[in-house]
């Protein structure tokens, strides 16, 4: 839940280098566009509520939602996937290996949520 | 997407009558709450999009949120079954079925979803 | 993991007594078709592994597979809401709550998983 | 749900070349161990079925071997990123990017399902 924090471009991973980005960056606005919209979803669940609308009906909303939100999941990793790990299975090493294994995880993570 | 108007009093279906409310009433704060805490996960993503964090910090705190918006949806179906459903079983009739094919086909979008 | 045995005619519980039966009963060789059909998806996959197939080909019957079963989840639960839930809460009581509570849990484990 | 038959070995893609191989492969045994049990506990459902069990009963074992098959695929995945993706990537070019969207939809699927 928390945030941690960019370190410092003097003590930067690789990933964090200058010649490095990560893979949605050249798509920032798209994402945070979807993500404003995802905003807007969940206020509008409020008002449902708010308004004591029929429960099936804020359901189907809570299941777009979800939905919009796996979208972005699976664009952010497949960028993730052609640029961060592409990058390290080049780097080659322990890097890779590493890559690999949090990348799998991040998987694991979003098929069991 | 849309949320649908809610029908007028004099048109209004069986489960919008004054002897009838939706289960999540009696809970309608603690809903609030937790849509709110989840629009608040909607914009620190949207900040971590802003602040180039890492990808898979990012898809940790979309897996969250995912779990969260979850767990909304499954306290409304419970309650959703608990009070409308078991009301019109009560009922009876055609009504019964009705509530059930509806409650199956929300329980299916949330399972695909 | 385990099926635990069927309890006793004479200490089973009122789901169990011989005026009630199990929603998905009436279609019983349907269910037990579809299984076969999954039993034999799962032999498809091991001679998939034995023959060394490209992985995203095996992943591909993995999601067909799951697909098959889920299909067989949401049947069981439509048909056990518009049975077992359905009439105890017209026997009303204690045992309505009960079979709601637990068809909640049996539909949280099956969005979970 | 069809098995594409292996390509011969003159025509063979990348993939199947003698000096590669699929990542799951130095695990073979242990994979279809685990799809062996997997088809044992679709032969326990239809027993299940056939002994007209209690439907919650059958749906928690839906749910252990839904979560059985979710093993198996975030295994073979992670095993396919770790060879045959970090390889293509090493050889760079068109394939790493093939590789990269062809794992994309895998996950994809995967999620969706």
């Amino acid at each position: 839940m928390t945030t941690p924090d960019q370190p410092d471009a003097t003590t930067a991973p690789a990933e964090e280098s200058p010649d490095h980005q990560h893979g949605y960056i050249h798509r920032k606005d798209e994402y945070l566009k979807r993500l404003r919209r995802i905003e807007g979803q969940a206020r509008g669940l409020q008002r449902m509520v708010e308004d004591e609308k029929y429960c099936i009906d804020i359901l189907t909303q809570v299941s777009a939602m979800t939905k919009a939100l796996q979208a972005v999941s699976l664009g952010l990793l497949e960028e993730h996937l052609s640029h961060c790990v592409v990058a390290a299975a080049r780097a080659g090493g322990r890097e890779a290996d590493e890559k690999v294994r949090e990348a799998s995880e991040a998987i694991a993570r979003l098929v069991r949520s």
